[in-house]
């Protein structure tokens, strides 16, 4: 009997006066893109436990949100750290010790799939340790040092998205390891503890809404 | 004093009947692809020779769609090669003896900007050979052999759109060498043959219209 987690992280700049409002809060079609990403992992699995990582001084404008949109699934809200890296640790410390599978999942990647997610914690499930990935469509190039480059094959390489799901107590011995700046992602953080890392495909549309030109993005694919 | 052109090659599946209609000719906002992008390097210098490299099986359907949609821009027809390799060859027969520039460019990237474009011509005028090139927004990964993978610093990968620019007598004398399967590009074909390329940034939305997701984009970005 597995019992599953997501943790999911919205970072994003701070709401400063004047600033600009966090992408994670933007509707889309009507939705801000969070509550759309946090709906996609209920309708994969209505009772997972729902961990959302924000920044302590967002957290006012997303509970405004949440009575605006009357939205109101359950989840445990937590602050978000320095890092993604030290944002998934406050995270894990909210997680059930119930679960034996934690996700984690980017607030801004509001399109990934039903079948992914369900693909991710299957294999999870085997392996212990997993991400999503694509095939990359364009040429690649590798840079060398100072300025020189030069092609490399590109079907050796996959672009990685989330939710990267892990057992769960192997991901929490794996953020007990000091940061460092190789942590670019959770995979990152379990493969420096030593655990070989499954791959299992994505889903194109699962993208990382991040600029102006995501949003427009967006609002085509929701 | 530099005089330019424009290898622009158009490939896709054959139009057998009952196949798909290959992604240059579908209109996007009531223009076909393709005329979409000869019309962009057209926009860049009015003066330039384009070289449009199509199947022979796709060039009735092409002149049929030329007379529809009164398109009436100048360009030199030549025949597709088995390989984008031997396109580009073909094309350069036709390129004019008097060019300086030539560019090679995918005819399903209709949303190339003038920028990109112009930032090509400029940078091959100084190092004789250049390709625009986006970072990656993604976690990368490289595969190991037969299953494992690991991250890699995405920071040192970049993706290849088109136009790639290159110095006449430089890409004439590439493309001299014997084919070969590592030449996925033609900055490969030239980088094979000891020249080192250069890069420049290109536009995110220049995209490559290879599948029905490309061509939801597509009508947004028009």
């Amino acid at each position: 009997m597995t019992s599953k987690s997501i943790i999911i992280v919205a970072g994003g700049k701070g709401l400063r006066m004047g600033g600009d409002i966090p992408k994670q809060f933007l509707p889309v079609k009507g939705l801000p893109i969070l509550m759309r990403t946090i709906n996609r992992f209920l309708q994969y699995d209505a009772q997972m436990q729902v961990v959302l990582v924000l920044p302590e001084n967002q957290q006012d404008y997303w509970k405004q949100l949440c009575q605006q949109y009357h939205f109101d699934k359950p989840y445990t809200l937590t602050n978000g750290g320095e890092t993604r890296f030290h944002s998934v640790l406050n995270g894990l410390q909210q997680v059930s010790p119930e679960a034996t599978l934690i996700g984690v999942h980017d607030g801004v990647r509001p399109f990934v799939s039903v079948e992914t997610i369900a693909s991710c914690y299957d294999e999870a499930a085997k392996s212990g340790a997993v991400v999503p990935v694509t095939e990359v469509v364009e040429t690649v190039r590798r840079l060398n040092g100072q300025q020189g480059s030069n092609t490399v094959p590109r079907s050796e390489y996959r672009l990685v998205q989330t939710p990267q799901v892990f057992d769960a107590q192997l991901l929490r011995s794996a953020y007990s390891q000091p940061y460092t700046d190789f942590f670019t992602d959770d995979a990152s953080v379990v493969e420096r503890f030593g655990h070989e890392v499954s791959l299992v495909p994505g889903n194109r549309e699962n993208i990382k809404v991040t600029t102006p030109f995501d949003l427009v993005l967006a609002e085509v694919l929701s």
